[in-house]
């Protein structure tokens, strides 16, 4: 079972006792409930775009590790080539979903713990790479979505881990065992976490000598004794509960967040992959999140696509295609969106080889990429709010527009071209205020701004590799100037 | 009864008939409604500033046509002081309700209507201007809050109203009576709609001579035979309906909008104020237009202050008070939001008295000033999403703080400066997205967008005020050009 | 001699001996120094145009000392209307001169002084008011120019005054005596002050105790012994050197800095305004940056208008003026352009009295005025070269265009709209290029940039008066935090 | 003769007769004149670079005409990584010479008559390609540096060249000879003209039956009968004539523009690849302007680069490297500088291979990066200039410093941090100002604005490129619209 399909993938869920919380409520089948099943189709679009032949080259690669074609998701890249499909793939995604898909948290740890086990071994004699490796076999073997699970809750933000008023602020080893390790702690924003069939474990930040307990890394399925989930609230995720689903803008994909809580888990050793080395941890935050940093830079590429193309719809519904400024707005978005594509390419294709073989990504571009990818969906968001029109927000309910007495007024006022059913547009408005307001919005917009770290995060990986004297010497060099 | 109480207000709506619909139900009590009270909270803040001696220079204003204290809103502006004044009221609403207070439309149409009829009635012989000082002199006796009304649906954007397919998508007179007019059509996007004792109607651009007929202002009580209202939709708006009011982020205040339909109403003759003088009906636009450019320079300030504020607080509960970016970015949105204030400010400084006596803001000025606010509110809330972090989008519903089993995590693992409770972290976090995704995003972004017109109906303005043709000049002579 | 005219006022500097070094040459008569003769004719321009009927009312005021009628810029604002009238002022003289015109320090000292020593006699009892009073009347009575000398050369900027590894590098009181004192040290980047026929010295910054001998501030005449200037460079300054003047861009107006030296001058009692006082010197300091920083809003504006003219113009001979883009790059750059007009006419009107009763502007939106001005003037800039075209930079001098051989070549193939003479084209690029890249630019671009402050002054000026705490409040009250 | 070193170039040059016009005299000898010397070194450096064996691979490439070693200046890009490698060479000479080096015309022209040729060919039956590869070769043996010149003057832009009052006014086909033909026109704001040995000349954009005559493409030594170079001016050019350099601010490299006129210059049959197939001429302008976007990616980062370098060097010469706002600019202007560089990137290794052979980038990637580098040096310059100081623009000349007595004042007061010498500060203020007012900046900000396409050109890519027809399907297909 190389690759499974969506279908099989949701199936595969249902076998699962992952413990989810809803707004109160312990969920009894997951998968088909209203508010989460939406999340669930974004990934599971991963698994059916992979069975497609025409994406095959760009949804699938051949295992450096089994030798089968697997799911991109789970390849360990191998090539600048692989990088850059790996972007490619994220656009696509980002158009077939317009949503976050949550499948690249797991592919980004994969490939970040690959390399950083190798070094960890090499320094120590250890052998957490073989058993990452065989943990990659696993996954590859049986196709599976994986949570790589980096942000702690952190508490206190000015103290470091062992500082904070409540030691499980940062998830932390309790316990040492011969068999294994017990870990306690939490993972906050975790997308996808409910979706996942594992949960792939990384430190928060680079850890120093007192903070050795929680330099931890280890694998465990999602429906662990001693995990549970609390669901995220999103920006209108109450309307998922209606009757019709016109107003939800995106009826059928969505994301999802929510804080995994571990009560003192248990971890097997073969499951562990990092247990006290400290100063591996900040290598091992400083490559996921440089390639998740990458990976932005396809994903929200391809749902800026699909905001674009709402944004030139709603355009084309009111009847002024043709006017300058819409045009020129379009070509804006455009310019913007595909910008940050480029620097999603450019930190593909100069990326190089690590020890361990698996290639990683350039870390200053990939920080830039990420630093537009803070500010450019803002931008593009507002001109799409700017061509739809203040309809977007101000447009009854479906329920109106299909009501006895007041449907009629709807039909009769809100047509704008009067040869566009009215429902085209109600929908194309709909698309446009949940990825600029609505539940895709967490996604499109405060996920760009804080996800795979937080802008400050890039400015000073940014100046850390900006090489700034590099630069004044070139000036000394021109001028003269001797020092 | 020169200044009524909100509590008085809010009475005042009760006895009214007005028909509301909302998600496909007529409205029993609007005035009790969950998702409508918040909106009638923010106009009865209107009612008890005035009434607190602190505020009464900028609350309240002596009337010209009464000689008695008016609640500002009702006021007809008399210098310039009185037009910054208004900005300031304002600003002031805008602070103390974090909303749109819905009641400035009133006021910006009462301010153009008369000083348009004036000029009217010069040149046509007509009593317009009386009929309408009788109005005015009316509204400020009962304290009246006023829907100044202008945008109609408008069909398909590039056909002129008598070109539509439907001849009702501009609001129009479809019968001349001896005593009066019965109108048929519709506005939309109304702002206050539901709330507003009286509806101030005025056409919605210039009307060329085939389109005299819907060349037409005129006042008439929101509760008037034929008249209904259909809610509009704002992100989040169910939220309102839960037990509850952490997760609603504004508890107390928000806005609205609705659609107003009007099916062959029956204004009689005292309340009509244009009737065909198509040629100023662009006049009118314009002036109005004018004014409501201002208030944005004012309204979305004090919004703005509300906003600056929580991220101040959510950074202080973080505990990252003292990092410079954090500062700057607070400084930055404070840049920002005082440039709205000046562009206010100027435009109100520099008004000039019409022929009519009342004062009308500086044009070019007024549509600077809301140029700039299409795009700084959207930095500003770019800037609260960056401090306020990525929690504000994933944290569980206050349901589950509240919950046997999981409030524990939750509280536990939300905490952030560990002497904060985890609940003022929650309300700020909710307040902030309220502000920028939530329901007050419709008025803190789109409404900032497209309300008093979108921005390129500013630059058209902006294009026409400019002098251009002088500023060549200017280059001609210092280089000494001749043509 | 209330009123000088431009003429007066050069055979006024013509009988003083200043001493003013240009690129290695003590300078004869400077009036006549083709680089520096244009600077005084900006100054002149101030003197012209006070004499106009048209004008009398934005140029001239009557003075609250002398009850005559004086040139504005030798006015103690006494209203709000004053300030927002020296805006306009400004305004107007950029458009004239399309120059920084130099006279505007002389003025925001005079006001700043006059409200500081008032403050510092009630305070310690001495006698600087009364002074500094007849020292206006003084400056009314014959007209003068005076230079507002404020920037010391700093050194090293992380060293207070008395730190330094020389101790002049701050103007200092070096002998204190019983007829007055004696100073050393220099004043930098002034502005106007070769063509000054007074200096007006404040200290640089606030001061502490270490620092009282820095505490200093008085009157001098220019030529003064001891005093001497160096003449600054300006990008293509000595183009102002060849024949012909259409290269120049700007043929008859520009601006000049220099250092101003200070030799142990000997300042008399009565010239004395602030020694050691040394809390006052961070009063003055911001006051007089407070009315710099409105200044901007309108001196920099008039020149933003000239620059936009010359854009239409050049799109108008290039034959494009039918180009959306173009029409749209003009409505930002004049949107921009009145954003700042509307920042300093905010500030203005603003204004308070001062205990000594003239008006001093609001400090929070002077320096919001300042901060946009760092930004837009470049943006402008930026939209002008782009309207312009390469040409501005490729265009060969105007000597070869009146060139037996090549002229004829020049003139065949730089024309653009054929009925427009290749002369005009050749004016307005080299006057879009005397603005953004030529002497012009540095007080368009550089001296928008770091006149009145650099940026980041501005920045701490908005921190300081934001008030956070209150936006804060706001939330907590909206919220019910209670803390 | 495989490549020349910078000095043989030299010497090459002045063997050539080419006839250059400055100022109104016609050069004796161009190489040694010092407004022109400058550029000449930094073709030189072209040459110089590739003969280290560090740069090799980036310096040249194995041709696949000669299958020699060559300066990749003179290559026709054989896969992606040619692509990238040429903005990594463009990237590196601009930190080198922290100027336009000119040579990049010459190597986009050659890739684009090369497979253009081939597809007119392939059409007509014609023989251009085979030509052209001889030409080539002829290229590559001799390492020439060869102007491609497209724009035209153009007159009145409004107007075809047809109809132009003057038929000139684009470089046409005078007469069809048997031998050749004989062509008369234009070649404006010709970067390197004066620098190359060879001219290869394109048309100015798409041309229409009517225009046949206009479609013509050939190549032609510089200093051919009938051709003469007019010498544009750049801002403080003529510092360059001063004694000593420090003022000039890049005392050694440089770049240039001139007006290439051809009075009937007659053309050989074997220099001539286009003649009337003017469906071809838009291809060929397509192509040229796509691989000159994606140039600015390279040359304009390395200039960023030095001048990120300056102001990192001025902060730390003014004492203030630890100011948090100074560090937060260079981060913004690293990240600024560092997304051209990525989208430089981007649009190479989306290179696709030509019919020809040879590797064309990404159109719409490259449009996408040049639109960028029309704003982005702009805002870096702003930022350089913020980070300099005023003193940059108001410091005395170099003379003054090495003045007998103003020198003193000078060293004295222009100190900064007491243990870097007052003439290194001199040397990097006025290597900004080079880059930013001076004559650098006309390469650095007006040619990024207007090389290459004006970003209107780009915009028009972009909206042709950006495939908003499919972009609309999405959101039909997610939304569940149907047409």
């Amino acid at each position: 079972m190389a690759l499974m399909t969506g279908e099989e993938y949701i199936q595969s869920l249902k076998k699962m006792k992952t413990k989810v919380y809803l707004m109160g409520e312990l969920v009894e089948d997951f998968t088909n409930h209203p508010m989460i099943r939406p999340s669930i189709n974004s990934v599971a679009a991963t698994y059916d775009l992979a069975q497609q032949k025409e994406y095959e080259n760009v949804m699938t690669a051949v295992s450096n590790i089994t030798g089968e074609r697997v799911n991109r998701f789970c390849h360990l890249h191998q090539s600048t080539e692989d990088l850059k499909n790996k972007v490619k793939m994220q656009r696509l995604l980002g158009q077939k979903t317009a949503s976050c898909f949550q499948r690249c948290v797991g592919m980004d740890a994969f490939n970040s713990i690959f390399s950083t086990t190798f070094e960890i071994d090499e320094k120590y004699g250890t052998t957490y790479h073989e058993r990452f490796k065989k943990y990659m076999k696993f996954v590859q073997d049986n196709d599976l979505t994986v949570d790589g699970a980096m942000t702690d809750p952190k508490g206190d933000r000015g103290l470091a881990p062992h500082q904070q008023a409540d030691l499980d602020l940062y998830l932390r080893v309790v316990e040492q065992r011969e068999d294994g390790i017990i870990v306690r702690g939490a993972k906050a924003h975790q997308t996808g976490a409910v979706n996942s069939h594992e949960h792939l474990i990384m430190p928060t930040m680079a850890m120093g000598e007192n903070d050795k307990e929680y330099a931890v890394s280890f694998s465990i399925p999602s429906d662990a004794p001693g995990i549970l989930m609390i669901y995220g609230r999103q920006s209108c995720d109450i309307r998922k509960l209606e009757d019709g689903h016109i107003d939800v803008g995106n009826p059928k994909f969505g994301g999802q967040e929510a804080l995994v809580v571990f009560n003192d888990v248990f971890i097997p050793n073969e499951r562990i992959y990092l247990n006290g080395e400290n100063e591996f941890a900040g290598v091992l935050v400083e490559r996921f999140a440089g390639y998740h940093r990458q990976s932005y830079g396809g994903c929200k590429v391809g749902v800026g696509d699909a905001l674009i193309g709402a944004a030139a719809l709603a355009a084309e519904y009111n009847g002024v295609t043709r006017a300058s400024h819409i045009k020129d707005k379009l070509i804006e978005m455009t310019h913007l969106n595909e910008t940050l594509y480029a620097c999603g390419l450019a930190c593909s294709t100069e990326g190089v080889a690590t020890k361990a073989g698996n290639y990683q990504i350039d870390l200053l571009l990939a920080n830039v990429c990420k630093q537009n990818v803070t500010r450019f969906p803002y931008e593009i968001s507002r001109l799409a709010e700017d061509i739809a029109g203040g309809l977007m927000v101000t447009m009854p309910s479906d329920i109106d527009f299909k009501h006895p007495i007041v449907g009629e007024y709807c039909n009769k006022y809100f047509i704008g071209n009067s040869k566009v059913p009215v429902e085209n547009r109600q929908k194309v408005l709909r698309f446009i205020e949940n990825l600029t307001l609505g539940a895709s919005a967490v996604g499109y917009r405060t996920e760009s701004m804080h996800g795979a770290g937080s802008p400050q995060a890039q400015r000073v990986m940014i100046a850390r590799q900006g090489n700034i004297e590099g630069k004044k010497q070139l000036v000394k060099d021109l001028t003269g100037i001797k020092e």
